[in-house]
């Protein structure tokens, strides 16, 4: 991973976020799709966010991404754009690209908000009784969103078969807010399955590393 | 709209949703794209979905897409597709084709879970406590939500300024989610006004009245 300003392509994050949060920062999805290709990128941290910053990221969030002349946010859009330069990405076929950025697509918009709703609880709300009182409903209405994703993988190795895209990439993701290894995913085995063998490819490897390692020196608590 | 087998473009729908949905269901965003740029389409009604429909729409809700040989879920994934057909919705130029793209995917998953958080709160689970609990905080979410997305709006038109977009069909359709007039949104001028030119487009008003048109003779209670 060069310095800042070396590559043409430029990731936005948090300089410090809390330990629960570090490996699921939502760059991770933005490096690991740059890794797949090998493609090199920078990293920009802020927090406080700088003056100006909601002109390029509206919600004051993480990454944002500059090529050029691009600026973006939304890290769905951010992939899909990356995708559009490598078929291992992103198929080149109409059809099979269509589906590949379908699924990139329902990662972000039937899965996420689902696994959101449940990880919030804990994260977000601890301690309070409307939280208390919805977790049971908010896990089951994952567990049939769980169950339908693996009901369609099947035996697949991934979602349109044997070739792994940026619906994967994303899909996988939104998977690991539970975690890397058991919880939720891991009642279905299919979906847990899929979700090791997208952890243990290299590219998600060296992603996860690097934006821990942005963290491993910084104060567990925030810095004043 | 032509009958079903009549044109190249397929959109499965529910036959029968409660009245409380009619005007909502997904499908609208896909007629909304297809009216911007005149493309004919039939529909196909489902309900109780068919025995194999979960290989067309994994959690086995609508829209589902068929053209030629693609199917497509997703309203998002077929919405973008709809859109790579005309420059009328996604601009050719790169750059502005991909904050197009990007604002769909922000519609989708920076704007839509917390609509449909405060959304669910009264349709899937009145009289839950969790529910009555929970809805300052969810309607707190989500003005702050909405403020950024006004905030970035200012005095422009569209999203990006002057050039409508499938991101702004997206997002209006998200903020008509609160209803067509009044409500959070309204709480938000350039909010408000931003969602009154999109409801205004002709496109829009045809993709509403034949959804409408398809349940105005159905009954308010499902049929046995």
């Amino acid at each position: 991973m060069p310095l800042v300003d070396q590559a043409p392509i430029q990731i936005t994050t948090f300089g410090w976020v809390p330990p629960f949060a570090r490996g699921q920062v939502r760059d991770l999805r933005v490096r690991w799709a740059l890794e797949e290709i090998g493609l090199d990128y920078c990293v920009r941290t802020v927090g406080p966010v700088p003056p100006g910053y909601e002109r390029e990221q509206p919600f004051c969030q993480v990454p944002a991404y500059r090529e050029g002349d691009l600026q973006l946010f939304e890290s769905g859009a951010i992939v899909q754009h990356i995708g559009e330069k490598d078929e291992r990405l992103l198929p080149r076929d109409s059809v099979a690209r269509a589906r590949a950025i379908q699924w990139t697509y329902s990662a972000l918009n039937s899965v996420e908000p689902y696994v959101m709703a449940l990880a919030a609880l804990d994260a977000f709300y601890p301690g309070e009784e409307w939280a208390r009182l919805r977790k049971p409903s908010a896990r089951e209405e994952l567990g049939k969103r769980f169950s339908r994703v693996a009901d369609w993988l099947g035996d697949n190795q991934w979602l349109e078969g044997d070739r792994f895209t940026i619906g994967d990439l994303m899909m996988i993701a939104v998977l690991r807010i539970m975690g890397d290894e058991g919880g939720p995913v891991a009642e279905h085995p299919a979906l847990d399955a899929y979700r090791a063998r997208g952890l243990a490819r290299p590219a998600f490897q060296r992603a996860l590393a690097d934006q821990l390692a942005l963290y491993a020196d910084k104060p567990k608590g925030e810095a004043a």
